[in-house]
């Protein structure tokens, strides 16, 4: 039977359309991800070890060995960190995902998502907020002191709390906050707004002190990229079925460890295609430059691959002033968007564009044909370790991952 | 010394521009509002007499004076407010508005908010949500009970969590919500959301029955426009400053009370021009049709007087399923009100228009040049008392009271 990649292709975006996410529990990261060890640690982006590992990363696992009890300090950390006694791995190896450097370690809680049309569920850390985090790298005393707050009471409060509301809709999130000005990647201020609103009359019921409870409230309402660990699982959740269909060409991956940039197709199932991960081009906060500026790093480019995140920026015009552009660029970049994808998700609908699906499922041919990249935007990490964040931008994977992909493609269906 | 009519209207446009509207109190009206008597009903629009008042608006006062326990059914009610015995007074005259009937009653408990750069005070009642709902006129005993509950449990408990949060700034609410794709006039649920996060810190640590928090939070939650009642009297704290400025053709106040619709001008001070109220034309509720609808009624169109509402559609593109339109409309309504106005506000921007101020003060005498009326969006009431909402749309001020305000404006300068 000749191979019908179109047709491999509608079907994998129907099962995209279809899929579903909800946040059905909070745990740590030991009791729920699959393969997790007491020495796993899992990371952003394709495979990495230790010594190719970016400053950024190598910060996060430092900070994260620290936040186990499995080091006193930065040197131990790195010791410990370069001795081989710890398992790096992908969280996309384990149904996971996580912004910038994405280090998961056992004891972090982790938000619970279902796809409940499919049965799978995927996994995420909770947002630490801005300024000095793991995420960006940093390690010092007061960002491991957060972690273990977020651990012993933002986690077991909001799990409570979620127990009273019962599961919460995160894809009926998104697409209200896409009509909202986000699109929930770097902007997810609408998205945070409504989970709050969601949550608040049952996190009042839980049997804590009021202070507490008021505390985790002031934390997600300090934090207007909360939902940003929300809306990267969600996307996770719906493209883990969406992976390994039979010759399709639709990329269900993109994701960047600081180092490399990787994507992987359906049709080619688990594959990593990498290439070095591109700098980001946009707005520096005062006081750094394009020479502090880390290359490309986090999963979060699961949004776009799902259709929405720098997809979706034309229903989110305010966006720009974070990344750098114009109203009328954002508007440019999902109608362009449209041109390499397979179809359009009609639960994301873009009000500006009289409520036109988003851009989904990038297909590999389109990409190579048209020579259009897909379009991403994305944080700023600063490229050594303890440092954090240093801006926001716009960024496109390279193009040989998508020629390599092809090529790896054809070969496996004998093209 | 010659009249400079466009100096005074750039006076009129930045004392608008330095306005500002922080909720600072919640408290019964009778305490609060300037001329509130026992026998006081304020009520929309220019000034009315009972045997003038349309359905919705009788049926609201009906509602109220059960509510106040002045009457003991419809008849009884219908009655007593006949009678001659209750004064009705515009809810302007008292530095108050209310959307559609705006029926404001002694006991009901009001938002007190405060324009902190000129000292003044402006008022309005707490949102009762969607569906048989007073301020369309309903009065069945459902309506009354949830009355009864805002002023007893609802209204107190905001109170003492404003008590413990301190001031909330509105107009910097609306500022962040006219980039989340509300226009706060039809669409509030990014403002409701942005109010819901900031009060919610405060509330869980009033001493109170979590229950009764988690039902205040809920009720907020269930209703989108619940910063609607927030909105309007911002506008209202941001005009009443500029009204009465020597030699100004700048629009103070929009107002329809279901029978008339009236303005009043900056330079001609408190007098009221008024025509009879139009249709709105817009998209009706399942089983009603365009025979059901009241005419145009109520004084949410502040917000347009103030800039945004209607004037700040591009903003919201995801109104138009709401009003009936499209999103292009949208974006012509707010280019199309630039011609008729002073200026634009710095404070209320518009992310899609590359962040320009919304249209800011309308000029009589653009309107009549240029043929222009000012663009509202609206809810349509029934045209009977105590039925509700039947819809909602678009509509225009008649032309005749901008002609008139301007002979009006003519004669009172000698020009």
């Amino acid at each position: 039977m000749k191979l019908d990649i179109n047709a491999a292709n509608e079907k994998t975006l129907e099962i995209m359309k279809s899929g579903q996410a909800e946040l059905v529990d909070i745990k740590p990261a030991r009791d729920v991800i699959p393969g997790m060890t007491e020495n796993t640690i899992l990371h952003a982006g394709p495979p990495i070890d230790w010594s190719r590992m970016c400053g950024p990363m190598k910060g996060a696992v430092i900070g994260a060995l620290i936040y186990e009890g499995r080091a006193k300090d930065e040197t131990e950390a790195a010791e410990l960190a370069a001795s081989g006694e710890i398992e790096y791995s992908p969280c996309h190896h384990h149904n996971s995902v996580g912004p910038m450097a994405g280090i998961i370690s056992p004891s972090m809680p982790v938000f619970v998502l279902k796809n409940k049309t499919y049965g799978n569920y995927a996994f995420c850390t909770l947002n630490e907020g801005l300024g000095k985090v793991l995420r960006y790298g940093a390690f010092s005393q007061d960002v491991i002191e957060k972690l273990k707050w977020m651990e012993k009471v933002l986690a077991p409060t909001l799990q409570s709390a979620l127990t009273i509301s019962g599961n919460i809709d995160i894809k009926g999130i998104i697409a209200q906050a896409l009509h909202m000005g986000d699109e929930c990647h770097n902007r997810n201020k609408a998205a945070t707004s409504l989970f709050i609103r969601e949550i608040a009359p049952s996190l009042v019921k839980v049997q804590e002190k009021t202070d507490v409870i008021s505390d985790v409230l002031d934390f997600m309402n300090g934090n207007d990229h909360f939902f940003l660990n929300l809306s990267m699982p969600a996307g996770k959740a719906i493209l883990t079925p969406a992976s390994g269909i039979e010759g399709s060409t639709v990329v269900t991956a993109m994701s960047r460890n600081g180092t490399d940039f990787g994507i992987r197709v359906s049709g080619t199932g688990d594959k990593w295609f990498t290439a070095p991960a591109p700098k980001v081009e946009g707005l520096y906060f005062p006081g750094f430059t394009d020479d502090d500026a880390n290359p490309d790093i986090g999963d979060s480019s699961i949004t776009e691959t799902t259709g929405y995140g720098g997809f979706a920026m034309a229903a989110a015009p305010a966006i720009v002033q974070f990344v750098g552009s114009t109203a009328g660029d954002a508007l440019n970049f999902t109608k362009k968007m449209y041109e390499i994808t397979v179809g359009e998700n009609n639960s994301f609908t873009i009000p500006s564009l009289n409520f036109r699906g988003t851009p989904t499922g990038i297909d590999i041919r389109k990409v190579l044909e048209l020579g259009i990249l897909p379009q991403i935007n994305t944080g700023i990490a600063h490229i050594k370790p303890g440092i954090g964040q240093v801006g926001a931008g716009l960024v496109n994977p390279p193009q040989k991952i998508f020629e390599d992909a092809l090529i790896t493609f054809a070969e496996d269906y004998n093209l």
